[in-house]
Order: C-alpha cells, then structure tokens, then sequence
C-alpha cells in the first residue's frame, strides 16, 4: 500500500483566510509524483496546545509528516519548538544557516536583530533542509519510525527547499523506490476539454504510462509519467506517445519539454537570431513582461511601446488619424499599424501588438474582450487573429499575450494561422 | 472566547493537489466576520473510515464543523451518508430541491440519471440551506450541542449556499454575537519585522482591538479587528490606532483602505488630474502592467517604453551615447535620463523609470539585483533611488517595480524621498 502522509499548514493567517493553502496542493502533488500518498491536510494557527494537538493526531495516523510554516523569527513562530518538544529533542543551531543570515545582513549594512538567528535552529538530530532564498533552515528526522520535514511557510522559500532538499530525503526514507518520471507535453489554440476528447482513447488504453490532462491559466498541458529506472528507458517509453499526438494536433503542440510559450518562441527566435518588439495598449506591457521573464530574451528582445491612448498611438507608433477615426483604436487596421510602427522605429525581424478592451466597461461600442492580435514581419507579411475573450481585467490581459505569442508561434513555425 | 468551528473539506481531488482549497479561505473569512474563531481546517479524501474519523475528531473540538464537498451525485460523495450515520440519523427527501433537479432535465429535455436525485437528499431534522445555482442541497442541524453545516464542494455553488443561508443559520446558532470589523493599513518601505517591532507595544497591549501583521510579496500590512455593533462604532475605535501608527511610519502607511500600492498611486494622480508614463528597462514591462491592472487607470496613464538594449535606451528614449559608455546602461544618469526621455515624448505629468539586472548573470560588472529607479516631475525636479534587490529575475523585477511605484508614491505626497 506504500506511505502514506499528512500534510500540517500552520499559520493564523491560514485560519483567518488572508491567504490560500497553496503549499498544500504543491506538496500534494510532489508527494504523488514519488508515491506518496497523502491521507489527511491539516491547517492549524500559531497555537502551542491546538499544534500539538494536531502532531499528536498525525503521528498515530502518518508514516510521514510535513510541516509547513512557523519556522520564521517571530514569536509566532512555533513549529520548530513545539514538534523538537513533542520528540523530546533540543534545538541546535546549524552553523552554515546562522553564518549566511549574519552574511545577509552585514552585507546590507543592517544591524542583525536577535530574533533573526532563532532562523538557524534546526532540531537535534535532525538533516538539514537548506534554504536557497531565505532565512529559516529546515529539518528532518525520524522518531519512532515516522518522519518528520519542516519547511518554510513562503511558497518561493518551501517549493525549492522541497524540491531539492526534501524529496530526495523522503525517497531515501521510503526506500528508493524506482523513480517516476514525466514528461510534459505543452499546447496553445486548444481547449483541455477538446484535448482531452481528442486523446481519449490514449488516456484510457494506458500501459505503464499514465496520461493526464494539466491545465494552467492560459495553457493547456498533458502530462505523461512512468515509472522507470532512468531517464533514458523513460523516454524510450514516451516516444511513440508523443509522437502519435504531435501527429493529432502539430498545430497546438509547441513543446515537448514542459517549457512555457515564452520560452518556446525566444529560444527560436535566439536560434534563428531574429529579434521582436512589441507594441501594447490593452495589456499596458504584459507581453514585454513576459517575453522578458526568459533568461537570455534581450538576445532577441529589441523593446516595446505602450501606447494607452488614442494620442500615443499616434505620436509613439504612427498609426494614422485616419484610421483611428474610420476603424476605432481596436480594430484589425490598427492592431497592423501598431506592429507596423515598432517595426519601424526598433528594426525587429518581427513586431507583436495588442489591442483590445480588457473591461470593466465596453468601450467604442466594442465588447468587453474583443482583441486584435497582430504579427509583422521585417519582409512586410502580417498576421491579425480576432479575439473575443472571457473573464475579468487580469485574466483578459492574461489571455491576449498568451494569444499574441500563439501567433507568432505560429508564423514563426508556419503552422496555419487564420 | 466565543464558538469555534472546523472546516472539513471532503475530496480526493484536493488531497492528490488537483486544486486548490479555496473554500476554505473563503470560509474562514466568513466566519472571522460573524466573529467565529476558525482553529482547525482539515481535508479528508473520498473514504469512509478517514472521513469518519475526521468528524470524530472536529466533533470533539469544535463547536461547529463545516463540510465543503461531497454531496454531488457520484458514488465518491460520501459526506451526507457519513454524517447522517455518524449521528444516527437518516436522509430524508427536500421536495423542492427534487423538483428543482427533475425541472433542470425536463426543461433541457434531457432524461434524467436516477444519481441525481441524491442530490436532493438531506439529514433527518435538519434545515435545509437552498441551492441557488446548483443541485446538491445543503443541510445544517445541532447535535449534542455541536453544529453540523454541509455545503457543496464547487465554489460558484458553496459561496452563495453559506453567505444567504448558512450565515443566518450560524448567527442565529451562536447567539447572534456582534460582528467583527476589520480595517487594512498598507505599508511599502518597510520589512515586516522592522514594522512588528516598531509596533510591538501596541501588538501586545491590545485591548479589544486585534493587532496582527500580514505579509505579501512586495507589501506589508497591518490587519486591525474589533467587534462591533456597526461600522461607525467600528472605526470610532481604530482611529486613534491607525492616527499611532501613521506618526510612526508616517513615511511608508501608504493606505488605511486595504488599497495596493498601484490603486493609490493611481487614484491620487486621478485626483490631481496628473499623468504618468514609464521607461522601463529590466522589468520588461511590468510597471506599465501593474499600473493598468487598475481599472481606469487610463485617465492618468499615459504610456509606457520598453528599451532593453542601450541602442533602444538611445533610439527610443534619447538616453546619450556619453552617458551610456561612461557611466553604464545600469546607472543612476542613464536611469533619469529614460525618466525624462519617456516625459519628454509623452508630456506626462510624471515619468518613472527603472534600469537594472534582474540576473541570473551579472552586466556591465555590475551586480544581479543591481537597480536604479527615477521619478522626474515635468517642472524638472528628479529623484532617484539606488536599490540592491535580492531574490530569483520574477521576484527582482516584482520588487523593482513596488520600489518605482513607492518612490512615485514619496514624490507625490512629499515625502522624504532618499
């Protein structure tokens, strides 16, 4: 039946709803992907008998515990101190955690507040988890044959330390398992439902490979995993899966190693040393954002415009009175003119714009979430796609630089466009 | 001390880290507002003898415990049966709710599966809470002086359920306590331990008034409670609180409203009837993205450029060939020199640039992190703040554009800037 865990949040901020239970669903799904299997999420505030409580109850019922949360340096902090009390154990500082806090703040030039140091107690016997981008060090260690792992509350300090430090601790403790591994098959232009429809047949014949649909704000992945004993038989293994669904929908697969549309579209712009600018009025530099959120895009990244208003499009991008009079500024015509301008004033082998009403209220007459994506290329080719999309401001916003990079994609890989 | 609830969330689609527990967010907000204290929070997958457990568990120490999932038509939803057997109890038919569901069909002219009349299935003696938007009726009861309220699991169905028919029932059960107020103070400048200490004294001698810090990425808050007969009573207590913290940190309370850092900047511009455009080197594009998040930020923003490379810094925003090679694309000269740039094209009121390395690698021998930021006012007045970001290229290009908005912020309101 394999182990099984309990998953312990502990934070009043939790129980207050000020924030989601994120870590809980990232831990969840770690813990399935070498498996594990999670029985019971438990969220309990900064209080020493209410957190004992729960330790006490997970321990009679878990073979493995996770702790997420209160090993900050307030007084509210307490996970570290209540489970080194409920093992009997003592707190020891971990030398290379106190030296890098004390780093940090000599480093800045700031005075290091007592409280801060309380960052390096890891308990007594325990492994250290270490913790690549902020303070607190984790610890795990086995009592009376279940384990427990203490890791950080932040998301951007819990998910590597898991990562990297904790899940080769839990394989180890659960005895090495043969390993799972995955491969994620990324789409655009797609729905998952029509995906999933689509490869039906596949997802329910599996073999040894099990086929899930994945799906994220704005993409849609499927996701293949298998058990193997090293990478080199698991890929093996997906090969001819991958290929029987490029062979589906070579129109939408963009990539076959989980990487993102951004990535996808700036490592072949970089490999075709080609460059893009972008010019931007709805989504107000999401798409600038984005395509600069890839390591290494100013390779390829010449800059971009936003241009809000009627009297910046035409002073930044020379669109033309003209057509901004006779079309109105979301329009076909003046989505190209927008491409045309960044085009013109950066050079770029190829220019992406954006034009649309991304809401609250309609605006021209036009509806909330008609959009004009366009492509033009340094040859003079453009591309438009007409948008009507759903949802609120962001999630609007969202879509549209996701649908602009679509059809660069697109012409970048000459699929079909329109 | 007032009831104290657990919310049961029932589902193995949470447990496997399908989705995410946002019900109870959502419920624990709402109880925190009828002024009921949320101590445990857990979720159980679809099994028998664990949810059992679960609710043998809450019923020993909870008040009122609350299920979230489980009463839809399939096989896995166990929650209404296991609770009725757990209080020997049996279901009873909610007419309406059945007549509801038998309409749903017939109006679509679909036959409707016999697994769907379980949806109308409610616990012996209990009342019955409506669903306005779904099948799957809710049930609420009292036994052995512990509360029960079961609510659907999809949050467009379970939302509405509690807010219109669970809150009464709730209220009506602990005794229709005075509700609890709460006001937000928004903070920028200022390290969440720096301010918890500075507000120490007030934390700890807190009358009938709840201090309690709240962290998230790029903000720091302060959350204030109190129960209350009303709003104005409500406030009429915070006042002197928040007139205490504002001459502490009258420099860095940018908001007693709850409002981002962005929706301030830009309502008070709104006020001035002022204009704002933005250079933006390293963020790619975010700040002019941040900034349109708000909704009608287009009467004050004017428009934005994004000039990554130095020959766009020079062709688009007139930064100087002499200031680029002597002192470096990454400099406090080259950074006012985008800011007038970008004023310079727009005439807005305001121009805010950023210039800097988000990493992973340094440039120009200048350290990741590295960022300048300007604010440059159109009668000429410049400032410009020196920042050492830290953290992975997403969280220094998140940090670089806060730091922008809070230098605007300073600017604006005159405060001290370096």
């Amino acid at each position: 039946m394999g182990y099984n865990a309990e998953i312990i949040a502990v934070g009043t901020e939790l129980l207050l709803g000020q924030i989601v239970n994120t870590n809980a669903q990232f831990l969840a799904q770690g813990l399935a992907d070498i498996g594990v299997n999670v029985y019971f999420q438990t969220v309990v505030g900064d209080n020493v008998t209410r957190l004992n409580e729960a330790i006490s109850i997970a321990k009679n019922r878990a073979d493995l515990i996770l702790f997420t949360g209160g090993l900050g340096p307030t007084q509210d902090d307490l996970t570290r101190e209540c489970v080194a009390a409920f093992c009997s154990r003592s707190l020891v500082i971990h030398r290379p955690s106190l030296l890098s806090i004390e780093n940090f703040f000599s480093q800045r030039g700031k005075p290091m507040v007592e409280s801060n140091s309380k960052q390096a107690l890891m308990i007594e016997g325990a492994d250290a988890l270490i913790n690549e981008v902020g303070m607190a060090v984790g610890s795990a260690f086995v009592e009376d044959d279940t384990a427990f792992v203490l890791l950080p509350g932040p998301p951007r300090e819990m998910k590597p330390m898991f990562t990297n430090y904790a899940t080769p601790w839990i394989r180890s403790f659960i005895g090495d398992e043969r390993p799972l591994f995955s491969q994620m098959l990324k789409f655009a232009g797609v729905g998952e439902s029509n995906l999933e429809h689509g490869l039906m047949d596949l997802i329910e014949g599996q073999s040894d490979i099990t086929i899930a649909p994945y799906a994220k704000e704005g993409e849609v992945a499927i996701r293949l995993s298998v058990k193997a004993m090293n990478p080199d038989e698991a890929n093996l293994k997906f090969a001819p899966i991958v290929q029987e669904i490029y062979e589906r929908y070579s129109n939408n697969l963009f990539s076959t190693a989980g990487e993102t549309l951004e990535q996808t579209v700036i490592k072949q712009l970089i490999e075709k040393q080609a460059t893009i600018a972008v010019g931007e009025s709805m989504t107000g530099g999401r798409l600038g954002d984005l395509i600069t959120s890839v390591a290494g895009s100013s390779k390829a990244f010449k800059g971009g415009f936003v241009t809000y208003s009627n009297e910046m499009k035409q002073t930044l991008l020379g669109v033309t009175s003209h057509t901004l009079e006779k079309k109105g500024a979301i329009s076909r015509e003046v989505s190209i003119e927008m491409a045309q301008g960044a085009s013109r004033l950066t050079g770029a082998d190829y220019s992406v714009s954006i034009t649309g009403n991304a809401g609250p209220i309609g605006d021209e007459g036009k509806a909330v979430g008609l959009t004009y994506v366009s492509v033009v290329s340094s040859d003079g080719e453009s591309h438009v796609r007409e948008l009507q999309l759903h949802g609120d401001r962001d999630t609007i916003k969202q879509r549209a630089v996701k649908q602009a990079l679509f059809l660069l994609w697109a012409v970048i890989n000459q699929k079909d466009v329109e």
